[in-house]
C-alpha cells in the first residue's frame, strides 16, 4: 500500500464536472493516516451521550433540518460533480430528510432494541435466573460512500443515518466522485451535532483510497456500511476478514436483478411491459443498484413484439453523462464484451458521443447465454434472453449469482392462480418484484435492500427502518437490580419500549 | 490438506474411554469427500418440507421425545467417551430435551420471522408500494461440535435445534471425542425426522478434520455453528471467509470471563464469594466456556481472606478425567506457562495423577498482568489479580478480549446506590452477572450466548430462542397478491403471527 505519508506530499482529491470532465474550483487532500487515525478517535470520543436515545433523536431531526436548509447549494455541488440533474438530486435529497426522520421515529419506537426480559423462575429445571437483554451499539461505524446516489448513499445517507440510529458514531470513506458534496453534507450535519450538543467529531469523513484501508483495519472501529462494486467491496472485506479481531462487513456489491415475463404477460401486457421495463433500465442512465440487467422473454411472436417494443422504446431515451470516466469506460467496455459473445445480437446500440453515452439493448439465446452475460454492467444497458419454457428460464437464472431484486411479470390468469415464479425469485434475491419495477427503493419498515452474495455480504438490509440492527450487538444482564440497570431494562419500562417479557410479546 | 482418498484408506475414527484412555468397543470411519458431498446434498433435497411451520414443530418434538426416549444408552457412552459423570449428562439431556421444546414453541410463536407489511400508500412522497417481509431459512447449515457438553453443543444441541426451527438442514460435524455418542444422538434424531414425515438426510453427520474443511468449503452449505478453541475456530471462520460465496460463520472461540470483586463485597461476603467462586471455576473440572478464569480482587485485609478462603476451597475439589487426553496436556501446559510467569505465585498446585488432574489457583499483582494470564485455560484454574484502585482494575480489563461473561461482585451500598462496573463490564462481555455466577447458562427467551471477538465471530446468541435468528434471511414481497405470497404474509394472518404493520406492532 503507498500511504499519503511515504512523500510528504498527500496526493490531491480534485472535484470534477462530470459533464465536461473539468476539474471545478475545489479541492481538498488525501486523509494522512495521522488523519484517518484522529476521526476515528474523535469519533470514538463522541460516542457516549449517542447512548442516550433522546440525543440520538435530536442529531436525526437535526440532521434532516440542517441538510435541507443547505439543500440548494448541496444540489448545486452534487449536480455538477455527478451530472444526476437537478430534478433528480432534489428527489434524493427529499429521501435523505425524509430518512434521517424514519430512523428517528425509529429511535423514539425502539422495537429494534429487542428488550427481552426473563423473570426468574426457580420452579422450572434448570431454576432461571432474571435475565434482561436489549442491543446496544456497536461502536465506530466505517461508511464506504457509492458513486451513484452521492446524497442518499453517501456522507448523509442510510448508513450514516442508521448507524446514528443505533447510537454509533460514523467516519465516512468519501468517494472520488463527488468529495465536494460529501464535505457541504458534512459540514451539515456537524452542525446538527452540535445543536444536539454533540461533538463535530460524531461525523467525520476521509478522502482517498488508502484512508479506505486504514479505516477498517484501525482497532477502534467496529463495523463497516459499503456500497459499490464488487471488486472494491470483495477486496474491504477480505481486509476486515484478515483482521486480529474481525468486525461486521455489511456490504452491497453488485445485482444484476433478473427480469421474467411469462408467456401470459407477453401475450397480454407487451406494450406496458416494454415501457415500464425501458424506462426501470434507462432510469438515471441505468446507474441504480436494481438496475433490471437480465430480462428472461418468451420466445415466439408475443416475446418478439415486446422486444421489438422495448428496443423502439431504449432507442428513444435521450444519452447523457455517466457518474465518473471510469464508469464511462468500464460501460463501454462492458457492452463491447457483451457484444462480441457468440449469440449475441445488438438491438439497440449505446451511443459514446464525448462524456455522454445512450443506452443499449443486447439478446441472446437461453443456449447461448454465459456467465459474463449475467454479470451487472453498470449504465444503461439490458440483456433479453428468450427462453422456451420454464426450465429453461429456471435453468438460466440459476446460473445467475444473488441479486438485490427479482422481478416477474404474471398474467392476470397466473396472479389469481398463483405462480412458482415468486418463489423460485425469492431463492436468489433479497426483493421479489410482481408486476412492478425494481427501481424506486422505498424506504420504510418492510424495505430489504440486500440479498445472496454478491448483492449483499450480509442478510442484513441497507435500507429501510430494519438497517439500524446492522449496528447493534446484543448483552444480556443476569440477576441485575434496577440501580445498576440501564432505563431501557428496568422493570417499569420508563421509556415505553416494546418488549418480550417471560417469552410473550407486550406492545 | 491431507484428504482421506489421497489412500484409499479412510483413517478410523475410535471411540476412547474418558477416564482410562484407552479404546473403546466403537468405531468408525473418517468421513470420504463422497461421504461429505452426499450428506450435504441428501440435507438440501430434505429441506423443502421444512419450509412448513406444522413440519417443523413436529419434527423438534419427536425430536425432544427421540432423544428422552434413549437417554440412558446415549448417557452411558457418553459418561464413557468424556468422563463427565451420569449426573451431569443426565442434566445436560434434560437441558437438550427442554431445548427442543423451546425451539418447537418458538416456531409455533413465529416472532422470530420478523413479518413485516407496509401497506402501498400514494399519498407520501416518494409513493409506497405494497411491501411484505419476513424471514426465510438460509439452506443446509454445518455445525461443528463442541468436546466439553457432548449432548447440548453437539448433535443434539443448540445449534442443531435453532437451525432445525428455521427451516434449515444440519450437517454436524461430529467431535473426536465422543464419535459415538454423535452416532446414537443422530440415529435418534432421524427417528425424529422419520417421525415427521422427513427424509434421514436432514439431519448428517460426518466425522474426521479433512470432511470439516471440505463441508464449510461445500458451495451448498449456507451457513456455520462452531463451539470450539480460538485456533481451531479462527482457522474455519478464516476458510469460509475466503470462500467464493462468503457465508454466515456463528463461532463461539474462546473466553476468560472476568471477575471484579468490590472491596465492599470483599468486606462483607468474603467466604461466600469464595465458596461460590471456588464452585463456578471447578464445576465440570473448569470444562465450560463461561468458567470465570481472571478473578479481580483488592488488594488489602479483605481481598486477602477471600484469596485464602477460595485457595482453601480450590484444593479441597477432588480431581478427575478432563474431557481427552489432548485438552489434559493443554491444561498442564497451560498451568505451567501461566506459573512461570514473573510475578505470579501458585496458591493452589493442580495435581495430575495418570488422567486426573485438579484445580488450580494463581496469583499475580495488577502491575504484573501479561497478555498470557487473560488468555482461556481451558480446564480447572484460575488467576487472581489483585488491583488497587477501580481504574487499575479497569486496566486490567482491557487488556482482555472479549468474553462470554463479565460478572461483578457488589456490596449492599453499591448496589442501592448503582455502580459503574455493570456498564464497564458489558463493553467486553455478551453477559454481566450481578452477584452471581457466569456457569449454569439458562435456555430461555432472553439468553445472550455470545460476545465480543473472540467470544463470538458475529453479534449473534448460540444459547436461548434468538439462536434461531442466526439461520435466517429476509425477503420482501412487493406488491404480490395473496394468491402469490406464502401464508406468514397474507393480509388475513392465517399463522396468527405477531408482526409489524405500517409501523404499528400488533401482536
Amino acid at each position: 500500500m503507498r500511504t499519503a505519508h511515504d512523500t510528504h506530499e498527500p496526493s490531491r482529491v480534485v472535484s470534477r464536472d462530470a459533464r465536461s470532465g473539468r476539474p471545478r474550483d475545489w479541492e481538498t487532500s488525501a486523509s494522512t493516516p495521522g488523519e484517518v487515525d484522529a476521526a476515528v478517535r474523535a469519533a470514538a470520543d463522541a460516542a457516549p451521550p449517542l447512548r442516550d436515545r433522546e440525543v440520538r433523536i435530536a442529531l436525526l431531526r437535526a440532521a434532516a433540518r440542517e441538510i435541507a436548509a443547505d439543500g440548494e447549494r448541496i444540489i448545486a455541488a452534487a449536480d455538477a460533480e455527478t451530472g444526476l440533474g437537478v430534478p433528480r438530486l432534489e428527489g434524493e435529497l427529499a429521501r435523505v430528510v425524509a430518512q434521517f426522520r424514519l430512523f428517528a421515529d425509529e429511535v423514539a419506537d425502539g422495537g429494534h432494541l429487542g428488550v427481552t426480559i426473563d423473570h426468574a423462575d426457580t420452579g422450572v429445571v434448570p431454576a432461571r435466573p432474571d435475565l434482561r437483554r436489549y442491543q446496544v451499539p456497536l461502536g465506530v461505524v466505517a461508511v464506504f460512500a457509492a458513486s451513484n446516489f452521492p446524497l442518499a448513499f453517501s456522507v448523509p445517507g442510510g448508513d450514516t443515518a442508521s448507524a446514528w440510529a443505533a447510537g454509533c458514531p460514523v467516519v465516512v470513506k468519501a468517494h472520488p466522485g463527488h468529495p465536494h458534496t460529501s464535505e457541504l453534507c458534512a459540514a451539515a450535519l456537524r452542525r446538527a451535532a452540535g445543536r444536539a450538543g454533540l461533538e463535530p467529531g460524531v461525523l467525520g469523513v476521509v478522502h482517498g483510497f488508502d484512508a479506505g484501508l486504514l479505516l477498517v483495519r484501525h482497532e477502534r472501529v467496529a463495523g463497516v456500511g459499503f456500497t459499490g462494486s464488487v471488486a472494491g467491496g470483495r477486496a474491504l472485506f477480505d481486509e476486515v476478514a484478515a483482521r486480529a479481531v474481525p468486525i461486521p462487513f455489511h456490504g452491497e456489491l453488485g445485482s444484476v436483478n433478473p427480469v421474467v415475463v411469462t408467456e401470459e404477460a407477453a401475450a397480454i401486457r407487451a406494450a406496458e411491459i416494454a415501457e415500464g421495463l425501458a424506462g426501470s433500465v434507462a432510469l438515471g442512465l441505468g446507474q441504480f443498484c436494481v438496475k433490471p440487467g437480465v430480462v428472461l422473454v418468451p420466445r415466439g411472436e408475443d416475446g418478439d413484439e415486446l422486444v421489438r417494443l422495448l428496443a423502439g422504446r431504449l432507442a428513444e431515451v435521450p444519452g447523457g453523462a455517466l457518474l465518473t470516466e471510469r464508469i464511462r469506460e468500464s460501460f463501454v467496455t462492458g457492452v463491447g464484451e457483451r457484444t462480441a459473445t457468440p449469440g449475441v445480437t445488438r438491438l439497440v446500440e449505446p451511443s459514446v458521443d464525448g462524456t455522454a453515452v445512450s443506452a443499449g439493448l443486447l439478446t441472446v439465446d437461453a443456449d447461448g447465454f454465459t456467465p459474463l452475460l449475467g454479470e451487472e454492467c453498470f449504465g444503461p444497458l439490458a440483456v433479453v434472453v428468450r427462453y422456451g419454457s420454464r426450465a429453461e428460464a429456471e435453468g438460466v437464472l440459476a446460473g445467475l449469482a444473488g441479486s438485490l431484486t427479482g422481478t416477474v411479470q404474471l398474467g392476470p390468469g397466473e396472479l389469481a392462480a398463483g405462480s412458482p415464479w415468486v418463489e423460485v425469485l425469492a431463492r436468489s434475491s433479497g426483493r421479489v418484484v410482481v408486476n412492478a419495477w425494481p427501481t424506486g427503493v422505498a424506504v420504510t419498515w418492510a424495505q430489504h435492500h440486500g440479498g445472496p452474495y454478491p448483492a449483499a455480504t450480509s442478510p442484513a438490509t441497507s435500507v429501510g427502518a430494519a438497517a439500524v440492527t446492522r449496528w447493534l450487538r446484543p448483552v444480556v444482564f443476569q440477576n441485575a437490580p434496577a440501580s445498576v440497570l440501564p432505563p431501557e431494562l428496568r422493570e417499569d419500562n420508563p421509556l415505553g419500549l416494546p418488549r418480550r417479557v417471560d417469552g410473550a410479546w407486550r406492545y
